[in-house]
């Protein structure tokens, strides 16, 4: 019997990320400055980012290496396994085979530290000793502050007040790699102050942490600030999955039909479908690349394709992407990672121009798929990931329905043993569905900048 | 350079455990009868445990075949990899060479998944269909949910209620898995019953749990009892992870100086030393093994060896071990894993004869030296694991004051993501060591059985 795991050695790793921006037939539109709308230039990013990442934000290069330093880190867990998931394929009595990329094996526990590394790695080169970011969930946060401890970096962590105070565990391990964690608002900025004076009960947001983890970039010579996802340069860093995975596929003999990742800001699944990207685009493979995104934050499925800000507050450049409207605002799922109003512009121009598709699932349907795997393989993913796996088991489901036997891979993105209280609530009958009723969106879609 | 994680294939796993009491120059006396005296025969045992585990109880055949089946849910997560911590060796400026066995790659997050597999597998197979246990900390209700689940079968889980209430992530776990968590003392039988008539707010203990547990299986006939460490069959099943550590110790070209488990009922600590106890005593390798256990419930360091009760009521059969005394109540520190007033019979009969070692740690250096494996090497340890690394960390302090390049092999036998609170508490300082008192070590060790 041929193996359950499919694993590389550590020479095998990737030695170069894949940049998509080489092979694209249309290339996203060029991000605008907020005041101005004219395109933004290396200078108007430089107070915030190292150079070398405003490079890779424009490089059309297909291959750029990955620098011996970053490798080195990547080795603690990379290779990453690719499992064939047999004992679900038995539940589900399909013909298909499925394989999911496992990154719950780093030990953030998520994909994210595969752009933590490099991103500190960058700074710390061009001599920038401290990071600043936000965290809603946490999974970036500490991937973030392993990524600096590695580099000896200082770290400081906006997270979500609300999210401070009800997920103690992702704090703590924050904490354990020396990074200070702040509940934003916060006094230490003047977003978070005029928050405050507003609302002194404020429960915080994501665009608050955003606005304040950049004031403290900007205003400090000695530190800058890092993204988790959107950003052209974050999914180039994440395209080791992918690339890892092809090969994998190709040692267990096969090669996917279908590719499936989960989608927010859309780094989980560019990193894992880019590399698939090439093959269709370059080599003409005949294959199906979907975004799996949940059904109460629909960017991809329903949102608007054109100019939108990044954060809510209008302050980042406009990006040219999906969007449900910057001033929407998501409701509070359990698959905190997900909540975002716009997606990354990569992803949103491959999917304008055909080459990907996506799909958007129910709260609900993620965590019965999210069980059905645990009780199968085992691993208890995170409702981020769970969004690739009910997509996976429908797409399983319908290879069964049309007798054929499919090939799918999915990235399992992350573990879920931070999360289990939201299984509570599940196994508790609490959880809801949001689907976005249309008025609401149609609302959102009014404000939307006129470019 | 050489690789960081030495792998092995699906293939490479071994296909049989090792037995110790083959090669033993003395084996332990034999279990004894609560009530005679008199050692304990199969048909004592029958109501609660199946055949096959009580004939691996007693057997000397040196090696004993892994079922097909068993091996097919090992190989979910199994070989684990065995990885150089080459940043630790760093950052202690040492010339030894310190390799870690890391079994919290198991979905279980713990080596205990090694021997649950194969306890529901011979359970089901003699047409049991329930299995009952308690836990503490709750690692082993954990795995034996998880096992249950893999072969169909149900779980009933004795969780001491202190922990039930204050540890809701693993109790999580197991729910995902299907099982029903009850917390002791509880009302279904007699052992809670009187318990709680006497003190309605108890908040349980481990011994009270086993009662309640064992009663459950003694009364039916469908159910039986599963215990996660102490035993030889559960020891055996443990010997894949040093098997599977001296392969890739040798695939790496290496052969340890020393070899290192954090020791509370032993399975962790015989599962990766007995394989290596089988090269020193048959193949005349020179080699330490040292047993680490806490200082405040230092077993195999200050205990008596003797004949003593397993649980606090004096139900079970007495065992040939070292302890402190079956009525000793160890304190609440955060490796609850390791509170066991006794100690597997085969490493006892091991120290007695002068074939291993042990060590004692305490609580707040055992939490120093897991931060520092942490920011080194990326992964959160169990509390109980990190008496491995601090021990670890201890003989390459050593090695590097000798000024020898010694080899050092230790398991990390889980990860702590669902430990994080204790964190908190060491970074807040505010946990205590709790060095054993002399006279009170005396008093419990007045009241063993005089035998």
């Amino acid at each position: 019997m041929s193996e359950n795991k499919i694993l590389l050695t550590e020479k095998e790793m990737p030695r170069q990320w894949y940049n998509v921006m080489a092979d694209m037939p249309n290339l996203p539109k060029p991000p605008l400055h907020p005041a101005t709308q004219k395109p933004v230039g290396p200078e108007d990013l430089s107070a915030i980012f190292p150079m070398e990442l405003i490079k890779q934000e424009v490089s059309t290069e297909r291959w750029i290496d990955i620098p011996e330093e970053v490798q080195k880190i990547y080795r603690l867990w990379r290779p990453s396994p690719l499992c064939r998931a047999r004992r679900l394929e038995k539940a589900l009595d399909t013909p298909a085979k499925i394989f999911y990329k496992y990154e719950g094996v780093s030990p953030a526990g998520s994909h994210k530290l595969n752009t933590a590394v490099p991103q500190a790695y960058y700074n710390k080169k061009e001599g920038i000793n401290r990071l600043t970011t936000e965290t809603g969930a946490g999974q970036w946060g500490v991937a973030l502050s392993q990524a600096c401890n590695f580099f000896g970096m200082e770290c400081r962590v906006f997270m979500v007040k609300v999210s401070y105070e009800q997920k103690p565990y992702r704090r703590s391990m924050m904490q354990i790699f020396g990074s200070s964690v702040v509940p934003s608002p916060s006094n230490e900025t003047a977003a978070g102050r005029k928050v405050l004076a507003a609302d002194p009960d404020s429960p915080g947001s994501l665009g608050i942490a955003i606005s304040e983890a950049v004031e403290v970039a900007a205003q400090r010579e000695d530190t800058n600030y890092a993204l988790g996802s959107v950003l052209n340069h974050v999914i180039l860093h994440q395209t080791v999955i992918g690339q890892e995975a092809k090969e994998q596929m190709a040692k267990a003999g096969e090669y996917p039909n279908i590719v499936i990742g989960c989608c927010g800001g859309g780094s989980n699944f560019a990193g894992t479908a880019f590399p698939f990207v090439y093959d269709k685009l370059v080599r003409g493979a005949k294959i199906r690349l979907i975004a799996a995104e949940p059904s109460s934050c629909p960017t991809l499925t329903r949102g608007r394709f054109g100019y939108d800000f990044g954060d809510v507050a209008g302050l980042t450049p406009l990006l040219s992407m999906y969007t449900l409207g910057s001033e929407f605002m998501p409701p509070s799922i359990h698959a905190g990672g997900l909540r975002y109003h716009g997606d990354s512009p990569l992803v949103s121009q491959l999917l304008h121009d055909g080459i990907i598709e996506a799909t958007a699932l129910d709260q609900t349907s993620i965590f019965e798929g999210a069980i059905m795997f645990a009780r199968s393989e085992g691993i208890v993913p995170a409702p981020e990931s769970a969004h690739a796996i009910q997509c996976a088991i429908n797409e399983a489901l319908a290879a069964k329905e049309a007798g054929e036997a499919r090939t799918i891979l999915f990235t399992l993105s992350g573990h879920g043993l931070l999360d289990l209280p939201s299984y509570d609530k599940f196994m508790a009958g609490k959880l809801e569905d949001f689907p976005l009723p249309e008025d609401i969106l149609a609302k959102s879609l009014q404000n939307l900048p006129k470019i």
